[in-house]
């Protein structure tokens, strides 16, 4: 089983029946995927293919899952033995809000040092991490052998950070910025557009409500 | 053609063409995908595809796109033209971000009014939009005809929250509360979990330098 091929949807599932799985009495050894999908409302066969996703162990017929044996599973599907560290770069209304995020840690992942141009936010703190003079970033990035970045400015200056980062040793930037990045080959870039998600969802709703109506003159 | 049907990453490529076809010098009046692909420096399939999946009226073998048609289609597309407007409720770190976001009116997106309960808050504006007492949630979207929310509080009051939202009259909430919503039937949720977009990020990068360790072995 390979956790890397976990999809998204499920992934963000498996926090609910990890925390549904913690809550449970001690003295519950095994449990199946029935009685998870009926404790949490769920549907069935959606619960039995995410948890066949992230249990390598699995379930078996009559017997269902070890509890002890699916918490460990679904905390190594969710990253959590495994830690990952990141740096953001930005740190705005939107990058001080991520700072201050602390779902992060329930995947494994740790914003461990942000960087700024202001002279006025070097030096703070935000959540716990501090905000150091952009200047550092390839010093910080090469000592603590940080591989992932989060760019959180205005599209301006987003293409020359972007440069900086990858010069950093940054190979997967998390792009907040709306500016389309230009970046050597091989460099992973994930280009978060939140106003696309809001115009998807203005879409969604959009189409249901013509789906409505079109059943209602019909 | 239907609008609703245009994929994700093909919405989130709009801008790039739209901003380069407004910046053509007046004169020209058709252009082909070929030219627009080499000069935005983009694979020519993928602008064919975007362009014939957000323009009705196509391209002609030879001719090419009329530039302002073009244009009008990728306004349309983008709903430049069909202005929709939301309500956000909790003005935190992120919320504050969202407001201040002004990448939302390109997508023809806009953050009617904002709601919460400090009283420190309501009455002062971010970004241009008011923070209002959450108590008048389903007054003002009622008065304005809005049915889309956006929820960015912590986990904490999410659920109770999301009961006002649907009791106001909103139909779709993109929820960045990380809490599961429980809602009645027919209304869409979208969860925006931040840190699973980072996780998969992360593990995007772990497979990509797994798959290289692997080759360099053999």
């Amino acid at each position: 089983m390979d956790k890397l091929t976990i999809p998204k949807p499920t992934l963000r599932r498996l926090p609910f029946y990890l925390n549904y799985l913690k809550a449970l009495p001690k003295e519950t050894r095994t449990i199946s995927a029935t009685a998870i999908a009926e404790a949490l409302g769920q549907g069935e066969v959606q619960v039995r293919k995410d948890l066949s996703a992230a249990s390598a162990s699995g379930g078996r017929p009559k017997m269902g899952y070890t509890v002890s044996t699916l918490i460990a599973d679904l905390e190594d599907a969710l990253g959590c033995n495994d830690p990952k560290h990141a740096v953001l770069i930005g740190v705005g209304r939107l990058g001080g809000a991520l700072l201050s995020f602390t779902a992060f840690a329930r995947y494994g992942m740790y914003i461990t040092a942000a960087f700024d141009n202001d002279p006025a936010k070097i030096g703070t703190t935000i959540g716990g991490t501090e905000i150091m003079d952009i200047a550092r970033l390839g010093e910080v990035c090469r000592a603590q052998d940080i591989h992932i970045g989060i760019l959180t400015t205005s599209p301006g200056p987003a293409q020359q950070l972007a440069r900086q980062m990858t010069d950093a040793g940054i190979l997967a930037i998390w792009n907040f910025s709306t500016a389309h990045l230009e970046v050597p080959e091989g460099i992973i870039v994930y280009d978060e557009d939140l106003a696309v998600s809001l115009a998807m969802i203005s879409r969604a709703l959009d189409a249901k409500l013509e789906a409505e109506a079109a059943q209602t003159t019909t």
